[in-house]
């Protein structure tokens, strides 16, 4: 298959690199000028679980890829939220009408940019298991096991999705079809929505905020709202399946003492959340549906008020 | 008038010297034991507006007045908020049938503490503009002039806090009888309920939150719990002239660069913070009146999970 990974980060990287082995014909596509030269010049390295592989893969810096004469049969997303739709714009003259575009981003609500682009028939939301890591420009760290799960949006749902599920189990990247994807995007969504912002704005790691005597107050109110948000949705969430999974982040035996890629972003390096792509979807998705949000609101205008404060960018 | 000045901090300290230098038979009660060693081996100094002084006054530490032959025709309460009922009940052996008990804390809801150690005629409940500084154990410093407007919760009003007006007057403590002061003490409760909560939680001075873009939406939410729950007490708040205050602290001519009190007490000296008398008292009054607080309930939750992770105490 001819692939567009759309955003080669870590998990894009990954991707990236098992579709190549599996000899697709991949290009990435990406906005960090550093990485794209050192993919350039020396391949994209991985230490692939303990082994350290080079491969030669084409990769483009996004503002130059309008003129380049490539078909995809799929795309798949792995952006930051907030640099989607301008990625789209940057390679629509890439996607026909059979490309199929497959979404992996975190957070909720992407399918409204994507349509933008790309018929409901196209499109195929994922929720994925996989991790991955950058230790530097050009440079993957791939460690352990992960799966898909995927559905096409349109009226075929699964028929549209099969070459693309045999396209990435070809290339062990364990993909599935399921028939309520929005259900596990919710869910990991909840767990992103409470961590991300909770730890960010109190400067703690996740085991600091779970053991304080409020944070399942906090937590329960916050997921209270995505269930409502969610449920007019059809994506029925398991609330205390949902606690659960987030009361295991707190566990310091565990990734307790770890902060959330939230946290990362806006006070280890300085750059804008995606906040506006979890708490605020919610915040957006509870005023169209008449549905009260305001944790999800404070915690969204607290984020940015950091992020100000911070001079983040 | 024999006074105890319950509560000897910076505030405390003014009012004692102010009634002391005025003739009153003042005695200090107080928590912090070095600073009552200071004031009793050296005095109560003051840089007082200038002018370097020093009144010997008693002082005693309130574990230790159980005992004391003192009859108090007044008692003002200078605790911080969570020390009141404490104090209260170290010094009710000095609270007779016709003690008057002026509270000027900060926060809101003192009177339902305060009832339960003395009648409704007895309390007045105070708002004061006078500022203080403490330099260090046994030494304020005192500038500048302020006011206090005061209220009998009796039926009697005006009647019975006249004595107490007076002598506040002979003092030069600007007192005046008002007939509205749960108003003020809500107007001044909104002001700390937001600069006080919101620049200890993004770690920011008053002009950093106050130049986010962001600033506005959250104080309008906090300020209108704050008037709702007033409005059902008969407080009416002029919601314009509240946030008309609060943004005079963003000023970074006047006060802006400054960090709040709560700021004070929980990032730099790892205190405890009063937010339960201030954000969680309008939480609990709205529990209480049916009124939803979502804004208030989740900043004081935020802020008890600060003091959590930062182990304050």
């Amino acid at each position: 298959m001819n692939i567009i990974i759309a955003g080669a980060g870590a998990m894009g990287s990954r991707f990236g690199l098992m579709l190549h082995q599996a000899k697709n014909n991949v290009i990435l596509v990406d906005g960090w000028q550093e990485h794209i030269d050192c993919i350039n010049q020396e391949g994209l390295k991985a230490n692939f679980n303990g082994e350290e592989i080079v491969e030669k893969i084409p990769v483009y810096h996004q503002n130059e890829v309008s003129n380049i004469e490539f078909s995809a049969d799929l795309v798949i997303l792995f952006t930051k939220a907030m640099q989607l739709d301008n990625m789209l714009q940057e390679i629509k003259s890439m996607i026909g009408q059979n490309t199929k575009v497959l979404c992996l981003l975190n957070g909720i609500g992407h399918e409204d940019v994507i349509k933008k682009y790309v018929p409901l028939s196209n499109i195929i939301l994922g929720n994925t298991m996989w991790t991955a890591g950058l230790e530097g420009p050009g440079k993957a760290k791939l460690f352990g096991n992960g799966s898909i799960d995927l559905q096409n949006l349109g009226e075929d749902g699964k028929g549209a999705a099969e070459e693309v599920i045999a396209c990435l189990n070809e290339a062990k990247l364990n993909a599935k079809y399921s028939d309520n994807i929005l259900s596990s995007i919710y869910k990991k969504a909840c767990v992103n929505g409470t961590m991300n912002g909770l730890c960010t704005i109190l400067d703690s790691n996740m085991a600091g905020f779970g053991e304080t005597n409020v944070a399942d107050d906090i937590v329960k109110s916050i997921v209270a709202e995505f269930a409502a948000v969610a449920a007019v949705e059809k994506a029925e969430l398991n609330i205390d399946e949902v606690l659960t999974q987030i009361k295991s982040c707190y566990n310091r035996e565990t990734i307790g003492l770890h902060h959330p890629s939230m946290y990362q972003d806006l006070i280890i390096n300085n750059r804008l959340t995606e906040i506006d792509y979890i708490n605020g979807a919610i915040v957006r998705k509870g005023k169209q549906y008449n549905i009260e949000t305001p944790y999800c609101l404070f915690l969204t205008q607290l984020i940015h008020a950091k992020e100000q404060i911070l001079g983040a960018k």
